[in-house]
């Protein structure tokens, strides 16, 4: 299949709004994945599918979930927000049949972020942030450090997310908690 | 040894701001021990002996924790602000031979917080706030929701703590985020 296939495939799931949103955010990760050096082809498919399930009727993310094999923690299973990025990635596979692990973590984890991010992941985590029709405060700065660097422009957007959460007293995602911790971390003992 | 005794001993470790300090921290903590039913003298003990060693030299402290047996984690290790609560603890239990579990770990937790923790942990952490001579803004919300609440008062505190921190990019204590997220988890699940 080519993009234009998959962009057929989602087309039929989303809005106008949110297909063009997932058709920016494949362009801005293939410029990021060309300027850091990871597979822009991957990173198209990845871009343009990432939010496949974001309209999709929750009992039908949960069955998704189910068939490929994954189990939510208590804490994820409340976090209503964050299954589409699950239920993307199963989509993806399931339904797909893109069995590409790289591909399949980008989608997982656009949303949380993780710890251990792979260049693909980092990729389409700013991609969602920095894609050109975003116009939230703030994302001038975000677009500068994703041009400056990578790992920054994580920081930042896991910082924007945790301070958001903490002060709505929402729960926080183990997995955005631990990657911000990892890019903290690394610019403190960066700087020593 | 009495409170007196106590009060001597720290009174040699401290400047006499952080001495008033803690005996604020006693007294409030003492005023909300018996407001929510946790014991009154060890919240009194505790509160004294809070900030034992915050005005001790960074080695000395490092020395108490390795004395006491306990191993930093790499992040602990770089967060150096919070030591004076494990050399805090560290110091109480081998320096004044004080081995109540419920004491020492509500000192230990005093400044982080951490999921699972005790009424006492609780009353230290929430009188560490809003002792009566704290001014920061936000004090006064904090008063009203000890006297309310004291889960609450404690999730209001570690979501003070984890904004306060991302926005300035430092890492965050696992414990910390693993306690808000339990008291956040919490007041969503009560709401339904």
């Amino acid at each position: 299949m080519t993009i234009k296939d998959y962009e057929m495939i989602i087309g039929e799931r989303m809005k106008a709004a949110r297909f063009r949103h997932s058709k920016n955010v494949a362009k801005e990760a293939v410029r990021l994945a060309k300027k850091y050096g990871a597979d822009a082809e991957k990173a198209e498919l990845a871009g343009i599918l990432h939010d496949a399930t974001k309209e999709t009727p929750e009992d039908e993310q949960m069955e998704l979930i189910r068939r490929a094999g994954i189990v939510l923690s208590p804490l994820e299973s409340s976090s209503h927000k964050l299954w589409h990025a699950i239920s993307g990635s199963a989509f993806v596979k399931v339904e797909l049949g893109i069995d590409d692990k790289e591909i399949l973590d980008a989608i997982r984890y656009h949303t949380t972020g993780r710890a251990g991010m792979t260049l693909l992941d980092k990729v389409l985590f700013i991609a969602d942030f920095t894609s050109a029709e975003r116009d939230y405060e703030g994302v001038e700065k975000m677009r500068k450090l994703a041009d400056k660097n990578l790992d920054e422009a994580c920081l930042e957007g896991m910082a924007f997310t945790i301070s958001d959460l903490s002060v709505r007293y929402q729960t926080i995602a183990p997995d955005t908690f631990e990657g911000y911790n990892e890019f903290a971390y690394l610019k403190l003992t960066k700087k020593k």
